[in-house]
């Protein structure tokens, strides 16, 4: 499993992703679901990807040799004009790779190869934009109305993201809000692990604010962990007290 | 879908579902998914369902029509032994039911009449007991290091029950917090419902200390909704704050 997520903010867009794959409990690896290109003071676009190992490596290979040989710049990354027609480009790739290898292997593999992908990212003179991409090759536009996306293992972490998300909120807090998304996916769902990455790209600056690897014993993400707990108790207990006879009523 | 918990304290059982069925998103309906059973004094059986309604139906009846007909009272409810007894035998009636169904209905309707039930009481002499059983008939029992068992949609509601349960707390407190998990889980999926019912079963008492159908209009619930986003987000504020720079020390 996988669990990643992007956010839209008024100052920017937010993402975060584990990095644990696997295949049975006894086959478990780490392995970057976060990608990143970027033309200096042009554009910085990031993809996150969960589901099929070989098919999301395969589509972010065919994604990073367009960006290096010259002849098939039309469809860089680098290139392409509109974030619209990057998820568009994106999109078909996924959804080529998934249907070949589907088809080279017969009707009991339906399913079986897919993979979704989250696109963030803002070309100079446009505005920051987010999509979720399907196996199908098709996408949806996030806005502020559905401000954020997951993919991979997505409920146990959501109640929070719904309850905490605020389209003015700063940065940090979005990271922290992250935090606390993923530690409690983490607790609930062993094939979900870390390190998780994470990237802040501020509006109109082309270069990421902010991009870390969050391993095992970071210190910030331990004390989040902890408090959490305590956190979480005390809003419980702030909450009203709950009676047998009053209800009755 | 279904949301149903069942929870084992030092002080007794708690027990919470909710009541909304659906056969597609244009036709949903309430129904009853927990069910009581009680010999005053002797003893209290509880048992929720989640599933295919007709199955879950079907169980319940044959487990009523024992409590009444004299001929077959030797399986009912009212006069096993044990609850380890009651659970064999409401498994052997769900994997039947389970059975027969798929069998008349061929290779295409497997999993498809599946359901799976929690079962929660106490017999006179013996400790409180809290099982989950499962579509096969084969079941488990909860103990204080796996204290509650969830059936049907779990994921959403499962981060606060993990975090908020404590074995010594008073049943109004675990009410409380089975609240805010269906809260959680109500806000996120369509297809759990409003109204919930709620059983608590005191240790010893072989009558419900507290028995109640929670509807939408409750001002109990009301609050705890209201008020659970504004504690959700100060516990969020309480946490230390994230900071770009000292973090990438």
């Amino acid at each position: 499993m996988t669990y990643c997520v992007g956010m839209i903010l008024d100052k920017g867009l937010v993402l975060m992703s584990d990095t644990r794959t696997n295949s049975g409990v006894d086959n478990i690896s780490v392995f970057r679901k976060m990608y990143r290109w970027s033309v200096p003071g042009e554009r910085v676009i990031a993809l996150m990807t969960a589901g099929n190992l070989a098919t999301t490596q395969a589509v972010v290979s065919k994604l990073q040799e367009r960006t290096k040989a010259p002849a098939e710049r039309q469809n860089s990354l680098l290139e392409l004009p509109t974030m619209f027609q990057a998820a568009t480009e994106i999109g078909k790739l996924l959804r080529e790779t998934v249907q070949q290898t589907q088809a080279a292997n017969g009707q009991e593999a339906s399913g079986r190869f897919t993979a979704s992908m989250i696109l963030a990212g803002q070309i100079a003179g446009m505005e920051p934009r987010l999509f979720m991409i399907y196996p199908e090759g098709n996408f949806i536009e996030a806005s502020f109305d559905t401000p954020f996306f997951q993919i991979g293992e997505t409920k146990y972490g959501r109640p929070i993201l719904i309850r905490g998300y605020d389209r003015d909120m700063s940065f940090e807090d979005a990271v922290k809000l992250m935090m606390v998304s993923f530690d409690s996916t983490l607790k609930a769902n062993l094939s979900v692990g870390l390190p998780l990455d994470t990237l802040v790209l501020e509006r109109d600056n082309f270069e990421p604010v902010h991009e870390r690897r969050i391993e095992h014993d970071d210190p910030y993400f331990v004390s989040i962990s902890n408090s959490w707990s305590n956190a979480l108790r005390n809003a419980f207990h702030s909450l009203p007290d709950y009676s047998f006879s009053s209800t009755r009523d």
